[in-house]
């Protein structure tokens, strides 16, 4: 079968399957280290799948190093160290190579992250895979399992701002570089460590996580969509664009986090964790189903 | 200026200088850890630019983790932990997918490396980034830095088998897959630890080593191009086909490490240390030079 066909995620099951081994799915890898778990994530970004060819570089930069920074936060740690695998055409310019870094620098020391180098190849392509590893005590370690019945489920911010800025840029109508501006709750992350119950970030957008939630918790995450706190300018774009609640909230591209707790410790309360499955109508955003078309 | 005019290493060399940042060329970044230091590495391997679109996807897999723990061995580590971001377009089967994990797995396990999962993604070509973690008690780290004039120079097995059969599978006369026949040499590494003076993978061939080698020691690597022992494939190769010693020295994939020492520990001495650089007419193999091609 394809990959297509598969989805991501399917696909990754089947291949945990595949070599028999049963894994707790969280935003970074764990491992033991003494008083501290390390934490270590790696996230792919690339042309046609994240972002199109005629890219601004630094934004494609900042953006590579949040996405990866903030798999770190949604597990309460704290990002100390950056790889970057890059890979692009040989008729690249010199200063797309060099803006791009500098945009991930930036990102980078804004959270005191130190950059330790990488890869740099050819291929007929560009993209990139980021590796960030970070810590965290271990009594303070924000997971994906351990929500409660009865908790509340709260997002760090109002959605949608990415997802509209996407829908706007599909239509025409605006750059695409607000679609790549995110920053990631590493400090949030650091509030709610030790707090909360669960945590993860909504990098596939708030239904994908819910989604992930219930079935790694085998509880539901009742949430009222009509009542989620939603940016301005999604507001704007369902209105004007006619896209639907949905929609926005299918897209990826917030890396906000939403966690559960008994109270709220910051952000904005979306719903509630309760027995039984809630049907979403779908799964929310996958890599393999999902193309990055401007029409 | 374009990327393929400059070559990776300068390209690397110039983004460096742009970031104002200083860095000691090693086959890993290396972090503090108390008694040990911890060793990450990550790297690319893609379509064209190191195999052809109908490789055999456990070969690659077991490339792909050999490649990244060859950096852990070339400093005298043990590779513990590994991830890997691949990313490939939608309608690839998913055989291929659980092939490449496979074979992957297989390496992985030879050393008892624990595989942490990693990223996966479409995109319009396949790709993949390893990223390796691993250790090394401080004392017996091995770097590229610390040659002394009288070393001699050293490689751990005959060299020129991934070469020759690149020019075999070239010419149509045989497959790629040994191309890709990698042993990592961390049992060679750990042997050397804490003994050699320094230590660095021929990844990118003999030459690119002894050049890298040469300009960070700011020392001589002198061998005699003419008594470097090679595998039997490669005289055969050279001899058939025609190939120079230079074009099977300068071929990138023997994954062999090349260390100096007071005398021999292990291996086949090619050379000595001396005062003044040595001209070996080019620098090696460069990513962005060189293309893949069969004719």
């Amino acid at each position: 079968m394809k990959l297509e066909e598969l989805g991501e995620r399917r696909a990754i099951d089947m291949i945990w399957d595949a070599i028999g081994k049963k894994v707790d799915y969280d935003d970074c890898a764990v491992i033991d280290d003494g008083k501290h778990y390390l934490l270590l994530t790696t996230d792919y970004v690339g042309e046609e799948t994240h972002f199109p060819g005629n890219v601004n570089p630094r934004a494609l930069g900042r953006f590579i190093a949040a996405v990866n920074l903030s798999d770190i936060a949604a597990m309460g740690g704290t990002p100390e160290f950056f790889m970057l695998s890059s890979f692009m055409p040989g008729d690249t310019h010199f200063d797309f190579a060099k803006e791009l870094i500098t945009g991930m620098r930036s990102m980078l020391e804004r959270y005191d992250v130190e950059y330790l180098g990488g890869d740099f190849k050819k291929a007929k392509m560009i993209g990139f895979s980021g590796f960030a590893v970070g810590r965290v005590l271990k009594e303070n370690i924000l997971r994906r399992r351990g929500a409660k019945v009865g908790d509340g489920i709260f997002v760090t911010a109002p959605m949608g701002k990415n997802a509209a800025s996407y829908y706007l840029w599909k239509a025409g109508l605006g750059d695409f570089e607000p679609v790549l501006k995110v920053e990631p709750r590493v400090r949030e992350g650091k509030e709610l460590a030790g707090k909360a119950h669960t945590c993860m970030d909504t990098s596939d957008g708030l239904i994908a996580s819910m989604f992930q939630m219930q079935k790694i918790n085998n509880l539901g995450f009742s949430i009222d969509l009509d009542s989620v706190p939603l940016h301005p300018l999604a507001i704007e774009v369902m209105e004007d664009l006619k896209i639907s609640l949905k929609d926005i909230l299918n897209f990826g591209g917030d890396y906000e986090l939403v966690y559960t707790a008994s109270s709220k410790i910051l952000g904005y309360e979306i719903g509630e964790v309760v027995e039984g499955k809630i049907d979403y109508g779908g799964k929310g955003y996958e890599s393999f189903g999902k193309v990055l078309d401007q029409t």
